[in-house]
């Protein structure tokens, strides 16, 4: 009997070609797949909820992957896990409903964007491959108040850069939450989907009005315009993190600790 | 006129075949020569405190160069601080004493060593290029129990790598603490100076006892036949970091936050 299993991914997007698999390169889906391929022993191929680029980092992407091998989920969960490479590790394996797509059935995504605010590098907090250096100050009012103003739902279009075809460019964002926490800026997104660079276009445009160089009011500007190049730079990968997905659809018990 | 300067670096010891300049390898010692060469525009060699190994990262690594340049020690650190990679950050500049060494000068040092110990790999907490993980469970009471009987001045032949020569295989530990911090044991030694590979051989030991092959009494086995036969495993590079190193000779004012 085929079974559609989900599987819960974590990896460091710093040595990773990002997740989308391609010839000549090291991708966290191929990574994957050749495990899955060892482990059950046929052919397959794993979906993922989000292509996260070239460094961005994963703590709860989503992969599913379609089979026929009877295996248990927990011997499915140990086997993977211990022959994932050291920067990859799973967090939970659990039975998805039958046709699950991790894409297409995803109905909120959580990323987290992590800046170090501070003169110093972050060398010594051991965060430099998971941060992005800001080393001037940043005003943590006028980045909130900039926040809110992405908040809801809205044509995105020119915070997108060019790159893959889409139907539409609104989007809704439920929550964007900034906080200092010690040397480092949090930014937390949730949404019902992103555009490309979306997330990293918003942050380097948070940056320029955190920095005093633009208006908060820029936010309402750059949406109202569509245009991409009125908006700030794409934010380094190194930042960010793709935190979870999250699904409609019913599912079976989790295998394994969030 | 000559003056003798003392620099407080950090480094993430992932990409860096250690602290000690080596042909064909990338060491810090090249890394930091390179820029001060640069900067203060004449051949020069930097000492170091500590050979901290392949994988070993450094938040205190102390280095001395000597120099006639008469630049001010704060652009001294701007101009150093700029012009290192990534993975290297400058800490503190300040005026060493005329004829200040960084390792011979040395009365005490700290090394923490990070173990990861959950069955949950580190990777979704940014923490496997920096810990050492250990999936089985370590009994703490143990493992201080254990850490207790290395604290003082012994002949620690038994816990020293072969590879560099020595007069004496005696060292004091001033202090050596465990404690669990949430899914982390962390491992911190003070020492006046260490063997090759002592801290690493003592950790590989302690964990050893911690899961139960061996009672804590061991270490005092290995301390009195000082055979390194005896002693556990080395532990990984990437879970150890050079803290600090401490001076009796008194210093300048130092340019920098620590």
């Amino acid at each position: 009997m085929e079974r559609n299993i989900k599987l819960v991914l974590a990896y460091d997007g710093t040595d990773f070609h990002g997740w989308q698999r391609q010839a000549g390169v090291r991708t966290a889906q191929e990574e994957l797949e050749n495990v899955l391929r060892h482990v059950l022993r046929h052919p397959l191929s794993a979906l993922g909820a989000s292509r996260t680029d070239t460094g961005v980092h994963a703590r709860g992407q989503v992969a599913s992957v379609a089979t026929d091998s009877p295996v248990p989920l927990e011997n499915l969960q140990r086997a993977i896990g211990h022959r994932l490479p050291a920067d990859m590790a799973i967090v939970t394996v659990s039975l998805a409903a039958p046709g699950f797509q991790p894409t297409r059935d995803a109905c909120r995504k959580r990323y987290r964007y992590r800046i170090f605010n501070c003169v110093q590098r972050p060398v010594a907090s051991f965060a430099q491959r998971y941060t992005w250096h800001v080393w001037y100050p940043l005003d943590l009012q006028r980045l909130q108040a900039a926040a809110a103003e992405l908040v809801g739902t809205h044509d995105f279009a020119g915070f997108a850069s060019q790159g893959s075809p889409r139907d539409t460019t609104v989007r809704t964002v439920y929550r964007l939450g900034v906080a200092r926490v010690g040397d480092e800026l949090q930014i937390d997104v949730e949404g019902n989907g992103f555009l490309y660079h979306q997330v990293r276009n918003m942050v380097g445009t948070l940056v320029e009005i955190g920095r005093g160089h633009w208006p908060p009011q820029r936010v309402s500007e750059i949406l109202a315009a569509r245009d991409r190049r009125l908006a700030g730079p794409t934010a380094p990968p190194q930042g960010l993190c793709l935190e979870w997905v999250r699904y409609r659809v019913a599912e079976g018990p989790a295998v394994g600790t969030d």
